[in-house]
């Protein structure tokens, strides 16, 4: 099963929560499974997206019980661990789709980042160069680009 | 998508093995999923007692990659956290089959129990009657009876 | 600095309080100091005690910041991780000392067991003889009996 | 006991080690305890010049015994939880001085401030301004301005 992470603020704009439902919806359309955090904001959008497709959604939970998930997770997984889940949720990826996000999701990135798991991002952070070299958060201007670019270095990290 | 944890140990005794792959089998056969530890021994035979029946069966690792993960795992979360995936294994399920085990066992039972997750189990811990009264580990003789009442406990609980 | 945990329920008994506090006292008269999960019940008597005696307690908090410390705690360790940190508290101390305790004590004393760190019981789990042979959770009667044992293995085990 | 946390990698240049070395050395001299993630390079040079005039030092490690914790921790903290304990790391102190540092560091500083604790930088990661304005890294030019500009952080946080 291919899995593809999509990470965000749980409480987004409404063009942050529009291009998620979007890659939620492509992702599935091309039979990935989408793994989040399990909550609101960008994280529900791109499970109702993949939801409305037929997809299959994993919601990595940072509580102790499944309530706290939204309606659209396929399975819950119940961590107990709080933002340690940060980390489950990209290394559990094949690859990485970042829209918008705070400090959360800039945690998500660099564990991603640390781990060797792509990183694309729409309208996300973006890191000054480092003495490692460019960060390479690929950047990408629609939802559609970014599942496009996703799916490629997912693909190419095999 | 109801979920039953299958716990033990990763260095497991060929009954145990025979006892993890039925109760595997069965749990599938009851369109039941099954998380575990992602592991060798008493969750790798889960696992394949599950795919054998076409089950779905999800593997919460304790490292930081996939490549722990047994052959049968069908999704893999990969935690990076170690023994902290005790938690999310039991807190993930409906219900909890420990089939023999050792400590790391015993830490997941006394997760489910702190959570209010029933647990079944087939030669596994005993564990002496507390201030709390009587612990409830539920015994059963054999891989169906285990499988019987893990169903009938996860929908009582609903 | 040679470090021994208590353990025990947040809401304990006034007997397990008494102990508790009685613990915490000997061992910051041996120069020990007292590792626990921060919170109140035997954890805060533990460090009650030990600070009466000049002692030195560290609290391994489960939540997001120091508020939840009790206020007998030196040195606060803040995870994050919820129940994770049942692990550290074990894992970062030379002996385990229990007192009573329910489910999430059990969980700690099977993560101690599980690393090769002697555990000393008052009144405490009593597990059943498993396959391994039998559990070996040293049954004290008082605390300076508890104390007095925790030293010696701590002391053996180096 | 204020706590200073001082991150970095474990594979540093010689200039962040000396850089750490003397960050230490000045917590030390305005008694205030240096936590860290209590490994190799950064990490160890922090903790060696805080001993050097007479500090206290927390690590805070990621694997299951204290065997990785460099020799000038006073008290090394066992998670078990792998990356997880970057989390605590920060959390568990006043301000964080971050020196160099890759992705580990990243999440680190992410986490920080996710948090509110102050974050002060020596050529360390810049981020770009996000949508919550400009990413509130103090930049210090020495170690010496480092350390004043972080004491004065925690002060002011109180």
């Amino acid at each position: 099963m291919r899995v593809i992470a999509v990470i965000g603020r749980s409480a987004c704009s409404v063009a942050e929560s529009a291009a998620a439902e979007e890659v939620g919806a492509l992702l599935a359309e091309n039979n990935v499974a989408v793994v989040c955090g399990g909550l609101g904001g960008v994280m529900e959008a791109a499970c109702r997206g993949a939801r409305s497709r037929g997809g299959f959604t994993i919601g990595i939970l940072p509580g102790n019980d499944r309530s706290s998930a939204n309606c659209w997770i396929s399975l819950p997984i119940v961590t107990g661990t709080g933002q340690a889940r940060n980390i489950a949720v990209v290394r559990s990826s094949d690859a990485v789709i970042a829209i918008g996000g705070a400090y959360g999701t800039l945690s998500e990135i660099a564990f991603a980042l640390d781990s060797g798991i792509p990183v694309v991002g729409i309208t996300t952070w973006r890191l000054a160069e480092s003495d490692a070299g460019p960060v390479p958060i690929h950047e990408a201007g629609t939802p559609r680009e970014a599942v496009d670019l996703a799916l490629r270095l997912a693909a190419e990290k095999e």
